[in-house]
């Protein structure tokens, strides 16, 4: 936040810098652009100088330049992806703003390539989808003085850049109230992988919502998964393998339900005659999937249109509402979810 | 193309056209600028003018500006947005052009306006999906003399620069072959809208396949459809609804696929026991539908990154291998077709 905490009339100049940490002006342009011909030791002085004058590389924008964002994910396969940029653009397009959409593919050199375009292109600001960048490119941004916003479902801890998430623990508990208000009793999780904030969120409110209803957690009916269909899959059918399966599945993701719908189907179970399942995100493609599922909707669109307003926030030197943000997941019920056999 | 015909060397001026015109340098300026303030006939006269002389508006990049592409859809909202996008991306950062992803809604109102930050950010190309841009947008970018391509799974008729589009008849033709080759000789058809002419395509597909195969086509067994889930799932409905319905099903896309799925799962009925199904796309949600679908597969990020290296040769004034190129499409076999209930 250095950069947005500097008063833009006390902004330090590359001279000023060059002298504190005692080497050329040459010297200090090479750091802020980036090449490799300084030592680590330099560079960390200069750097560290950098940021605490909060020094902003590029001149204010001219009126007339068209203002751009870049809004960067680690991959662009999840099917939430576009739902991300569909609420990013029209944001965006509202605000006269052009959205530049990269992926970055958690490889190292090529989030040093988007950096280096992103530079050339002098974008206003960043959205970042989940906190794939590695901290040492959060940190190029901060030396840039390129506004960052974190638009984060996963959940990630510490990062310490504005950040909109979604309300994980309430979806979780959302989810397993409306099956133990159909009636169920042993209800089943797959759950998504554990080193991310979300799934032990989700986890936390699915055993909240049993403890409330006077429901001890059976941890034999909780598997693991990683958000891949597959995983909901082999999850599913791990749960019917237990000497007592469970009469309802919460899938912590639609794809993890999907693949377990279709491991239910496999079987020649019926949903929901047979089993509820209930997933989490609401795609679109689970409006139509057989049965249409009940699930916890998360507002992917309206997570990408509030990253934006912040990031413009944040360009026009202003402080976000809060550090971090998260917006409400709702219930929306289908046909997957029944009472259970009696 | 006449912005790409004209040799770099004989590029005509402004005021050159204004004295062929017989207005003022000003006027001419105003016509490629877009403001309204200049009679109909004047500014017929200057565009015209301005086309014949294939006048490129922007001055030849800087080597140092970052190069972008503009990518511009009708809407977000389809699902197979993300893997057009995810093909342009990766061939685009690749060649170390950002991609500014758009959607114009339909609406003039929002295709001036993109248009008008298209001008202010000096984008270097842009990469259209459908021909939803108006005609008279067209014919702006055109005086802009920023390159466009389109990437067409619809199949328009009659545009006239560089498109990219799938092998709708042959994709017609392996799917209803393949439903053929398991047996089936009532095979029903929901069709897309009959004012694009992939609905066309396919349909001829499906018709050519019957007619190989000695099966005489029963226009009873086609229903139509709008691509959509729903119109599936009413189609499927009305096709069960006939006196002898058919053993087989080719939805022309996959949302109607699972459309249809999901009507048969409403009746009771097993797929692909009771009835297979074909869709067309094969989207990636479709891998993972209960059961997952047989499809035919458009190359969408393929189209997306010939798109790219298309408008990327215009850009450098070459001209495309061909002003129409349609990728093959490939008959993808999972669980929802088997041989027709004996």
């Amino acid at each position: 936040m250095a950069a947005q905490e500097t008063d833009a009339g006390s902004r330090i100049t590359i001279t000023e810098i060059a002298r504190q940490a005692g080497v050329s002006v040459p010297t200090v342009s090479r750091v802020v652009n980036g090449r490799s011909d300084v030592s680590p030791q330099t560079r960390a002085r200069v750097e560290d100088l950098l940021r605490r004058h909060g020094y902003r590389r590029r001149p204010a924008s001219s009126p007339s330049r068209a203002a751009l964002l870049d809004l960067v994910f680690n991959d662009l396969d999840s099917p939430w992806t576009v739902e991300i940029i569909r609420g990013v653009e029209e944001e965006a397009h509202t605000a006269g703003v052009g959205t530049v959409v990269s992926a970055v593919h958690g490889r190292s050199g090529d989030a040093r390539e988007w950096i280096r375009t992103l530079r050339a292109r002098a974008s206003d600001g960043v959205i970042l989808v989940t906190s794939a960048l590695e901290s040492s490119l959060h940190e190029e941004l901060r030396i840039l003085g390129v506004p960052l916003v974190v638009v984060d479902p996963g959940g990630s801890p510490g990062l310490d850049v504005p950040t909109i998430g979604a309300a994980n623990w309430s979806g979780g508990l959302a989810a397993t109230q409306h099956l133990l208000s159909l009636g169920h009793r042993r209800i089943g999780l797959i759950a998504g992988p554990p080193r991310l904030l979300c799934s032990r969120a989700r986890l936390d409110g699915y055993r909240a919502a049993l403890e409330g209803a006077g429901v001890t957690p059976d941890d034999t009916l909780v598997v693991p998964g990683d958000f891949r269909p597959e995983s909901g899959h082999a999850g599913c059918h791990a749960l019917l393998d237990l000497p007592e399966p469970p009469t309802a599945l919460f899938a912590a993701g639609d794809q993890m339900a999907l693949g377990a719908v279709e491991a239910l189907r496999g079987r020649g179970l019926r949903v929901p005659q047979d089993m509820s399942v209930v997933g989490f995100d609401d795609l679109p493609e689970v409006r139509w999937s057989a049965p249409p599922l009940t699930t916890i909707r998360q507002p992917l669109a309206d997570m990408g249109a509030l990253a934006v307003r912040t990031v413009l926030r944040l360009t026009r030197g202003e402080q976000p509402d809060s550090p971090r943000v998260e917006l409400g997941t709702d219930l929306v019920v289908r046909a997957s979810t029944a009472p259970p056999a009696s």
